[in-house]
Protein backbone atom coordinates (compact mmCIF):
# COMPACT_ATOMS: atom_id res chain seq x y z
CA UNK A 1 0.00 0.00 0.00
CA UNK A 2 1.71 3.20 -0.60
CA UNK A 3 -0.34 6.75 0.97
CA UNK A 4 1.51 9.06 -0.82
CA UNK A 5 -0.28 12.16 -0.96
CA UNK A 6 1.09 15.35 -3.44
CA UNK A 7 1.88 18.57 -1.83
CA UNK A 8 -0.70 20.52 -2.24
CA UNK A 9 1.32 23.38 -3.46
CA UNK A 10 3.26 21.39 -5.61
CA UNK A 11 0.12 20.16 -7.07
CA UNK A 12 -1.39 23.94 -6.90
CA UNK A 13 2.10 24.97 -9.16
CA UNK A 14 2.12 22.41 -11.98
CA UNK A 15 0.38 20.11 -13.90
CA UNK A 16 0.19 16.51 -14.29
CA UNK A 17 1.69 14.85 -17.06
CA UNK A 18 2.99 11.31 -16.49
CA UNK A 19 3.27 8.95 -13.69
CA UNK A 20 7.17 7.03 -14.38
CA UNK A 21 7.92 4.01 -12.32
CA UNK A 22 9.00 6.12 -9.77
CA UNK A 23 8.41 9.55 -9.93
CA UNK A 24 5.23 12.08 -11.25
CA UNK A 25 6.42 14.43 -13.80
CA UNK A 26 4.62 17.42 -13.86
CA UNK A 27 5.45 20.79 -15.49
CA UNK A 28 5.89 24.04 -13.43
CA UNK A 29 2.84 26.83 -14.43
CA UNK A 30 6.07 28.93 -15.36
CA UNK A 31 5.34 31.40 -18.59
CA UNK A 32 9.10 31.32 -19.78
CA UNK A 33 10.79 27.86 -19.72
CA UNK A 34 10.23 24.41 -19.51
CA UNK A 35 10.22 23.76 -16.06
CA UNK A 36 9.45 19.87 -15.14
CA UNK A 37 9.27 18.47 -11.63
CA UNK A 38 9.59 14.51 -10.79
CA UNK A 39 8.45 14.06 -7.22
CA UNK A 40 9.21 10.08 -6.26
CA UNK A 41 5.81 8.74 -5.21
CA UNK A 42 6.68 7.90 -1.63
CA UNK A 43 5.70 8.49 1.36
CA UNK A 44 7.56 11.03 4.01
CA UNK A 45 10.37 11.47 1.86
CA UNK A 46 12.32 14.76 1.92
CA UNK A 47 15.76 14.12 0.81
CA UNK A 48 17.51 11.53 -2.23
CA UNK A 49 19.09 9.89 0.63
CA UNK A 50 15.99 8.68 1.86
CA UNK A 51 14.85 6.74 -1.02
CA UNK A 52 16.80 3.27 -1.01
CA UNK A 53 19.29 2.63 -3.74
CA UNK A 54 16.75 0.80 -6.20
CA UNK A 55 14.59 4.41 -5.82
CA UNK A 56 17.76 5.99 -6.80
CA UNK A 57 18.48 4.44 -9.39
CA UNK A 58 15.02 4.82 -10.69
CA UNK A 59 15.28 8.24 -9.57
CA UNK A 60 18.67 8.97 -12.00
CA UNK A 61 17.13 7.17 -15.06
CA UNK A 62 14.29 9.35 -15.12
CA UNK A 63 16.38 12.66 -14.56
CA UNK A 64 18.16 11.46 -17.55
CA UNK A 65 15.46 10.60 -19.72
CA UNK A 66 13.43 14.13 -18.71
CA UNK A 67 16.59 16.08 -20.02
CA UNK A 68 17.37 13.87 -23.00
CA UNK A 69 13.61 14.80 -24.03
CA UNK A 70 14.59 18.34 -23.13
CA UNK A 71 17.29 18.67 -25.08
CA UNK A 72 16.04 16.69 -27.83
CA UNK A 73 13.27 19.18 -27.88
CA UNK A 74 14.59 22.33 -27.24
CA UNK A 75 17.38 24.31 -28.50
CA UNK A 76 18.61 24.90 -24.67
CA UNK A 77 21.99 26.46 -23.39
CA UNK A 78 21.92 24.42 -20.27
CA UNK A 79 20.22 22.37 -18.45
CA UNK A 80 19.50 23.17 -14.27
CA UNK A 81 18.78 19.38 -12.39
CA UNK A 82 17.98 20.26 -8.29
CA UNK A 83 16.91 18.89 -5.46
CA UNK A 84 16.47 21.88 -2.93
CA UNK A 85 13.14 21.91 -1.05
CA UNK A 86 13.62 24.39 1.45
CA UNK A 87 9.83 25.91 0.87
CA UNK A 88 8.28 22.53 0.15
CA UNK A 89 9.93 19.56 2.00
CA UNK A 90 8.39 17.16 0.14
CA UNK A 91 11.03 15.62 -2.05
CA UNK A 92 10.61 16.82 -5.74
CA UNK A 93 13.71 17.39 -8.24
CA UNK A 94 13.61 20.82 -10.83
CA UNK A 95 14.65 19.91 -14.21
CA UNK A 96 14.82 23.36 -15.82
CA UNK A 97 15.62 24.24 -19.41
CA UNK A 98 17.86 27.32 -19.13
CA UNK A 99 18.80 29.78 -21.81
CA UNK A 100 22.15 32.57 -21.87
CA UNK A 101 19.05 35.27 -22.61
CA UNK A 102 16.69 33.93 -20.21
CA UNK A 103 14.42 35.99 -17.28
CA UNK A 104 17.55 35.07 -14.59
CA UNK A 105 20.35 33.96 -16.06
CA UNK A 106 23.19 32.79 -15.20
CA UNK A 107 21.61 32.88 -12.04
CA UNK A 108 19.65 30.73 -10.86
CA UNK A 109 15.90 30.92 -11.73
CA UNK A 110 14.32 30.55 -8.20
CA UNK A 111 12.21 33.43 -7.00
CA UNK A 112 12.32 35.21 -9.80
CA UNK A 113 9.21 36.48 -11.62
CA UNK A 114 7.76 35.27 -14.76
CA UNK A 115 8.20 37.45 -17.99
CA UNK A 116 4.98 35.84 -19.50
CA UNK A 117 2.06 34.17 -18.25
CA UNK A 118 2.10 30.71 -18.35
CA UNK A 119 -0.18 29.15 -21.57
CA UNK A 120 -1.18 25.54 -21.84
CA UNK A 121 -0.25 25.58 -25.35
CA UNK A 122 3.13 24.44 -23.67
CA UNK A 123 1.68 22.04 -21.54
CA UNK A 124 -0.22 20.46 -24.88
CA UNK A 125 3.58 20.37 -26.60
CA UNK A 126 4.95 18.25 -23.58
CA UNK A 127 1.53 16.17 -22.47
CA UNK A 128 1.77 15.37 -26.78
CA UNK A 129 5.47 14.34 -26.77
CA UNK A 130 5.42 12.48 -22.87
CA UNK B 1 43.70 7.77 -21.12
CA UNK B 2 41.87 10.52 -19.18
CA UNK B 3 42.56 14.09 -19.83
CA UNK B 4 40.27 15.03 -17.38
CA UNK B 5 41.31 18.60 -15.97
CA UNK B 6 39.48 20.74 -13.64
CA UNK B 7 38.18 23.99 -14.30
CA UNK B 8 40.02 26.65 -12.82
CA UNK B 9 36.98 28.04 -11.32
CA UNK B 10 36.13 25.57 -9.35
CA UNK B 11 39.52 24.48 -8.44
CA UNK B 12 40.14 27.93 -6.88
CA UNK B 13 36.93 27.85 -4.79
CA UNK B 14 37.34 24.86 -3.83
CA UNK B 15 39.39 22.56 -1.52
CA UNK B 16 40.39 18.87 -2.78
CA UNK B 17 39.12 16.15 -0.01
CA UNK B 18 38.90 12.78 -2.00
CA UNK B 19 38.90 10.71 -5.32
CA UNK B 20 35.76 8.73 -5.34
CA UNK B 21 34.93 6.09 -8.37
CA UNK B 22 33.81 8.89 -10.69
CA UNK B 23 33.91 11.94 -8.69
CA UNK B 24 36.64 14.33 -6.93
CA UNK B 25 35.18 15.35 -4.04
CA UNK B 26 35.62 19.06 -2.54
CA UNK B 27 35.13 21.50 -0.19
CA UNK B 28 33.86 24.84 -1.29
CA UNK B 29 35.53 27.90 0.63
CA UNK B 30 32.26 29.18 1.71
CA UNK B 31 32.74 30.50 5.53
CA UNK B 32 28.89 29.42 6.86
CA UNK B 33 27.61 26.27 5.24
CA UNK B 34 29.00 22.78 4.79
CA UNK B 35 29.45 23.13 0.89
CA UNK B 36 30.59 19.98 -1.11
CA UNK B 37 31.12 19.95 -4.91
CA UNK B 38 31.03 16.41 -7.01
CA UNK B 39 32.85 16.65 -9.97
CA UNK B 40 32.85 13.78 -12.55
CA UNK B 41 36.39 12.99 -13.69
CA UNK B 42 35.17 13.01 -16.95
CA UNK B 43 35.95 15.29 -20.32
CA UNK B 44 33.57 17.89 -22.07
CA UNK B 45 30.98 16.69 -19.51
CA UNK B 46 28.14 19.84 -19.15
CA UNK B 47 25.14 17.89 -18.30
CA UNK B 48 23.70 14.83 -16.33
CA UNK B 49 22.58 13.16 -19.25
CA UNK B 50 25.77 13.21 -20.86
CA UNK B 51 27.09 10.70 -18.44
CA UNK B 52 26.99 6.79 -19.72
CA UNK B 53 24.62 4.84 -17.47
CA UNK B 54 26.87 3.70 -15.58
CA UNK B 55 28.79 6.99 -14.21
CA UNK B 56 25.01 8.11 -13.85
CA UNK B 57 24.64 5.36 -11.35
CA UNK B 58 28.13 5.61 -9.46
CA UNK B 59 26.51 9.39 -9.43
CA UNK B 60 23.89 9.06 -7.47
CA UNK B 61 25.95 6.67 -4.95
CA UNK B 62 28.28 9.35 -4.48
CA UNK B 63 25.40 11.90 -3.94
CA UNK B 64 23.87 9.26 -1.33
CA UNK B 65 26.82 8.62 0.47
CA UNK B 66 28.14 12.90 0.92
CA UNK B 67 24.66 13.38 1.55
CA UNK B 68 24.61 10.86 4.31
CA UNK B 69 27.87 11.88 5.70
CA UNK B 70 26.55 15.69 6.11
CA UNK B 71 23.28 14.23 7.60
CA UNK B 72 25.18 11.97 10.27
CA UNK B 73 27.90 14.46 11.25
CA UNK B 74 25.98 17.92 10.96
CA UNK B 75 22.52 18.64 12.41
CA UNK B 76 21.22 19.61 9.28
CA UNK B 77 17.61 20.91 8.42
CA UNK B 78 17.66 20.50 4.45
CA UNK B 79 20.38 19.81 1.92
CA UNK B 80 20.42 21.20 -1.07
CA UNK B 81 21.99 18.86 -4.13
CA UNK B 82 21.98 20.77 -7.61
CA UNK B 83 23.87 20.53 -10.88
CA UNK B 84 23.44 24.26 -12.08
CA UNK B 85 26.55 25.04 -14.08
CA UNK B 86 25.42 27.98 -15.65
CA UNK B 87 28.48 30.04 -14.60
CA UNK B 88 31.11 27.09 -14.67
CA UNK B 89 29.89 24.72 -17.61
CA UNK B 90 32.07 21.57 -16.47
CA UNK B 91 29.41 19.22 -14.68
CA UNK B 92 29.64 19.55 -10.75
CA UNK B 93 26.69 18.87 -8.19
CA UNK B 94 26.61 20.90 -5.60
CA UNK B 95 25.75 19.49 -2.20
CA UNK B 96 24.79 22.33 0.31
CA UNK B 97 23.87 22.21 4.33
CA UNK B 98 21.32 24.07 5.09
CA UNK B 99 19.87 25.56 8.35
CA UNK B 100 16.36 27.43 8.84
CA UNK B 101 18.81 30.17 10.54
CA UNK B 102 21.50 29.98 7.75
CA UNK B 103 22.25 33.24 5.61
CA UNK B 104 19.79 32.76 2.36
CA UNK B 105 17.41 30.30 4.08
CA UNK B 106 14.50 29.64 2.56
CA UNK B 107 16.18 30.57 -0.58
CA UNK B 108 18.65 28.79 -2.55
CA UNK B 109 22.24 30.27 -1.25
CA UNK B 110 24.55 30.76 -4.52
CA UNK B 111 25.23 34.29 -4.78
CA UNK B 112 24.62 35.20 -1.34
CA UNK B 113 27.23 36.62 0.49
CA UNK B 114 29.23 34.65 3.20
CA UNK B 115 29.13 35.92 6.86
CA UNK B 116 31.89 34.68 8.09
CA UNK B 117 35.37 33.70 6.24
CA UNK B 118 36.26 30.19 5.34
CA UNK B 119 38.44 28.77 8.45
CA UNK B 120 40.46 25.51 7.25
CA UNK B 121 38.97 24.02 10.61
CA UNK B 122 36.30 22.99 8.47
CA UNK B 123 38.36 21.31 5.80
CA UNK B 124 40.29 19.66 8.53
CA UNK B 125 37.14 18.61 10.10
CA UNK B 126 35.45 16.61 6.76
CA UNK B 127 39.40 15.59 5.81
CA UNK B 128 39.37 13.23 9.01
CA UNK B 129 36.07 11.97 8.39
CA UNK B 130 35.99 11.59 4.76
Amino acid sequence: MNNFVLNPILENDSLFLKSLELCDLRLLKDGDLDWFLLIPRRVNIKEIYELDACDQSLLIKEIDLISKLLAKHRNIDKINVAALGNMVPQLHIHIIARYVDDRAWPQPVWGSKNIKKFSEDSFDFWKNII
